[in-house]
């Protein structure tokens, strides 16, 4: 049976932009497993199987559910087992969790703010009223007081995505010659970005495009199939 | 035959202390490999091995010599596949290659230059020379200038270890249960800064600091052996 993923979108349907989601997403086509994006809203997810759950992605596989992006990869991994791997190896799977805190600390920490804006003008009016009140107590600040700034910060994150440069002088992926799931917990993060935002993240002439194109590029092109944000 | 190390060493032959030499001493300790560290100064290591090597580490071993840290972890996880693994796959000698970028840029970005008197001072004369010339020519400024400011960059240097220390909310080595090569990467560098100086990189209540005290243990505490800087 078609695995179902719980994918996060705005007003727009056909435009899934959650990072988590992406990871599995890409994840699922790594796999090579057939699976169906179910569209959710912010404040559907309550809704979904039966309120079990508060956040996505979520998926639904063979009459189970499982939450939460590396838990899913990890299932997957599991269960099917006889197929191309995710982590190859019991040291991909721990080392992954690094790369997860790094993308999270480095990525997330600067991405996060500097696209709140841009989420919020992407979302239906009842998802607007819900991400403004829980991001404006997260933060501390309204939306546009967290998003202020990103120009002057660029020069820095750009900065701190040196770990990545430096290694993409030594193999074409995170995982080596071929992509692991530690590739989709970064590229599944510049996909949210791409998706919601036409923000030059990444200098053109940055290895780090040239690895994230070639992760666009993967599983038929997954990713791609979703037009950047104009 | 016991295996050689060539052992970076200032006037004290008894305190190794390159980073990446502590790299390879953890990784030949995690597989219960016996060695000999041979104590070699900067301006020595141009007679090694009949003059083939211009970096240490190195190691013999069986009448041959490999170098470079990343390389002998791969020696001796092909050679010694039978002993306790270093990568626990191909994926973790793939994500390994990551951390070492990210330690390379965010523990020796900060420490490198933080730590240049201090290395000068533990110099005996000849090597005193060369590192003050190489490492100025290296920065473009003197020690003194490089060295300078490493209090007012400390909080943004704890602040950089966020990763770590998010991934040791999930796991106690970054190798997951056990440590694995990713652990001794950047508990290397963290020795090298405990051997040569006393200044205080990490907080005591700091997660990486518990997590360091445990690579300190390891191996009959091989890392422990060598008395702190006072």
């Amino acid at each position: 049976m078609t695995i179902v993923l719980y994918d996060l979108v705005g007003a727009d349907e056909a435009r899934p932009f959650s990072p988590h989601c992406w990871k599995v997403a890409f994840a699922l086509a790594h796999k090579g497993l057939e699976f169906k994006s179910m569209p959710v809203r912010f404040t559907d997810i309550g809704e979904i199987e039966a309120g079990s759950f508060k956040t996505v992605p979520v998926i639904r596989d063979r009459g189970r559910t499982c939450a939460d992006s590396f838990q899913i990869a990890l299932y997957l991994e599991e269960t099917y087992s006889d197929r191309s791997s995710l982590f190859e190896g019991e040291g991909g799977k721990a080392l992954s969790r690094f790369i997860e805190k790094w993308a999270q600390a480095t990525l997330i920490g600067y991405i996060g703010p500097s696209l709140l804006l841009e989420i919020h003008a992407a979302l239906d009016l009842a998802d607007q009223v819900y991400f403004r009140s829980s991001r404006e107590q997260r933060f501390g600040r309204t939306l546009e007081e967290a998003a202020r700034g990103r120009e002057d910060r660029l020069e820095g994150f750009r900065a701190s995505l040196l770990p990545l440069r430096l290694m993409l002088s030594e193999q074409p992926f995170i995982g080596g010659q071929r992509p692991l799931f530690a590739d989709y917990i970064v590229a599944g993060i510049f996909q949210w970005a791409r998706v919601i935002s036409p923000f030059p993240l990444l200098a053109v002439d940055d290895p780090v495009t040239t690895w994230f194109e070639r992760c666009l590029d993967l599983h038929d092109g997954i990713a791609r199939r979703i037009p950047a944000a104009s």
